[in-house]
């Protein structure tokens, strides 16, 4: 069992993402302010994971106010919700857990500051179960679309590592294969972090499923050689068309998909759906470092003085994914309803989602 | 000027693209084992350059027979000429310039062993001087694709360095700015070899041509924000109906340029035409070492024990395929009838190709 996240002895304990495959560290976080450069420098990563960790920061943000006054406590909440909104803007979930976190807060304050603190750390330990759960159940459902002997291509990390564990992609991977068929992953590399070499090959490694390596641009190249039978990849934000963000590289495997005939899947639960945008086009795209390109390892791999580009997501059409797997079932097209009622058949079921939640991260927040 | 490969004091000098950008080094070569092996791992590379670099290695082979036995000399020749040829499959001009060695020596060898000797090295020289001459030909043509502002986007290198001096698709870029246009070219990075960071990028830099490096999962995301006005590439092999051979990734970014309505242009000398193969099925691919993708600069990014694919190119059919820009004009669709003609024109014209040349590297050779 992989440990994206734990938390122990008042630290939020992290599977440093930065030092895999080489190295298994684990790096603590005792302050929200760690916690939040932590997902800055992508120590963790991955949309359920991040709204994970969004929640545990809050929790360690809680702690560090020392007083009992619930007004100065709010103030104090406000602006560690603020500093972790800040760390990064495309993957939903991070908006929606803080949300949460600040309506379970609100609901507990009037037991006093000492209630509110503890409802936030439990509150962060339930999304961590609820995720593992709902993994659990995308995997169920999306191992029917898995045919036995599949050739699958995923792109970045979208497994045990980008959430509290078992995975989105890799959990439908996961489903099929506990269902007893044979599979063989292409693995995309994913630059420029290389979620893909790193994490994605270390996990179905680690878990025995046989696995391809492959740079990124190799993609269309097996795919017309007929070596793919379908596309999992998982999303940092779905708008309410069924417009994918998701880490970049996804767009362009969707085209070549579309182009090759093969399915292409999105996996995500339903925390990733902001119904609060009607399409992709204002989804907020994360620009990170150039340094991201220009240097591996520490090594500089291009010349200095030059312009780099490094969008760290892309936007993909609804029109090319051919279904979207969640923990309530596999939606399928047109998605704005289909979205809209696995949202709603959630709300009902169990699946906490407090409808007065505020709108998660609109176009406002792009840059 | 970049001088790619130069001859001096009887070595072979290469400018070795395994150090650029960070280091600008000069790697000689006296035997032609040892350019053969700098052939290998791609000190140089490009499919122009290689065909010069053969004629050198041809060169230099010659000189180490020590006789005056015209057959054992004639031998000794065709035992270099195949430890050229193994050394990379893909690449026609590679083929087609031994091909061309062999036929001068043998023209050459009524007059005697030293008389052969000396007619190698100068066809060397020639193969050189002519493929700059072409390639600005090629400049001269292509610059009336590229419109004044153009975006161009641009993948792996098809510069100075991958041949005798200003390149084929940068040849087409360095000839628009010389008319005067104003470009922005977007470099892939060209993973796993990293020509498009490491060596365009030098390239355009030096030369004050704006760019801007991507990761080339990128490439979709800016076609798809209409940042892209054309693709312009190289060749390292065409089959007769106008199918190419190119750095692996050319093949997804022409379903991507088809996708986005953008013109996808190759620029390349046709020497890199191949009449043998009837279409694209049958070019040889070269499977590089997994080295390439599991580590960079000397570390490892990918976990051990691990299965990687790295075929070094793809094959883009012809139908994605705009235009043909070459040294004897710009060829449209239908690609079969221009080819011929082409090549007609150029045997016409001065631009040496024998007809007596045997067939460059079939579909036999391909692994």
């Amino acid at each position: 069992m992989i440990e994206t996240i734990t938390y122990a002895d008042g630290a939020v304990r992290l599977l440093d993402q930065t030092r895999l495959p080489t190295e298994v560290v684990v790096h603590d976080c005792r302050t929200a302010a760690e916690l939040a450069e932590a997902i800055r420098t992508m120590r963790v990563r991955g949309a359920p994971a991040l709204g994970i960790a969004a929640a545990y920061a809050l929790a360690l943000g809680a702690r560090e106010y020392p007083g009992e006054d619930p007004a100065a406590f709010r103030a104090h909440l406000e602006r560690v919700a603020a500093e972790v909104r800040a760390t990064r803007p495309t993957a939903v979930n991070l908006f929606w857990a803080v949300a949460r976190a600040l309506a379970v807060a609100d609901a507990a304050l009037p037991q006093g500051v000492a209630a509110a603190r503890e409802a936030l750390l439990q509150l962060a330990h339930r999304l961590r179960e609820e995720d593992v759960a709902i993994n659990r159940q995308m995997g169920a459902h999306g191992a029917a679309l898995v045919p036995d002997g599949a050739r699958v291509l995923t792109h970045c990390n979208a497994g045990a590592l980008a959430t509290g564990g078992y995975g989105t992609a890799l959990g439908v991977i996961r489903g099929a294969v506990e269902a007893g068929k044979r599979l063989h992953v292409y693995v995309d590399e994913t630059r420029p972090f290389l979620q893909g070499a790193r994490l994605t090959a270390w996990e179905l490694h680690a878990d025995g499923i046989p696995l391809t390596l492959i740079t990124d641009n190799m993609a269309g190249y097996f795919m017309a050689q007929g070596k793919v039978d379908l596309v999992i990849v998982g999303a940092d934000r779905i708008a309410a068309n069924g417009d994918v963000a998701n880490k970049i590289g996804t767009y362009s495997l969707a085209v070549l998909a579309q182009a090759h005939g093969i399915p292409f899947y999105v996996a995500a639960p339903l925390s990733t759906v902001d119904l609060g945008l009607p399409d992709g086009a204002a989804i907020p795209i994360e620009e990170r470092a150039p340094t991201e390109v220009t240097h591996l390892a520490g090594q500089r791999i291009a010349p200095e003085g030059i312009a780099v580009a490094n969008p760290a997501f892309d936007v993909t059409p609804a029109r090319y994914v051919t279904a979207i797997i969640t923990e309530r079932g596999i939606l399928r097209p047109p998605y704005e309803a289909a979205l809209r009622t696995a949202l709603a058949t959630a709300d009902d079921s169990g699946v906490e989602r407090p409808a007065s939640e505020e709108p998660p991260a609109s176009g406002a927040r792009a840059r």
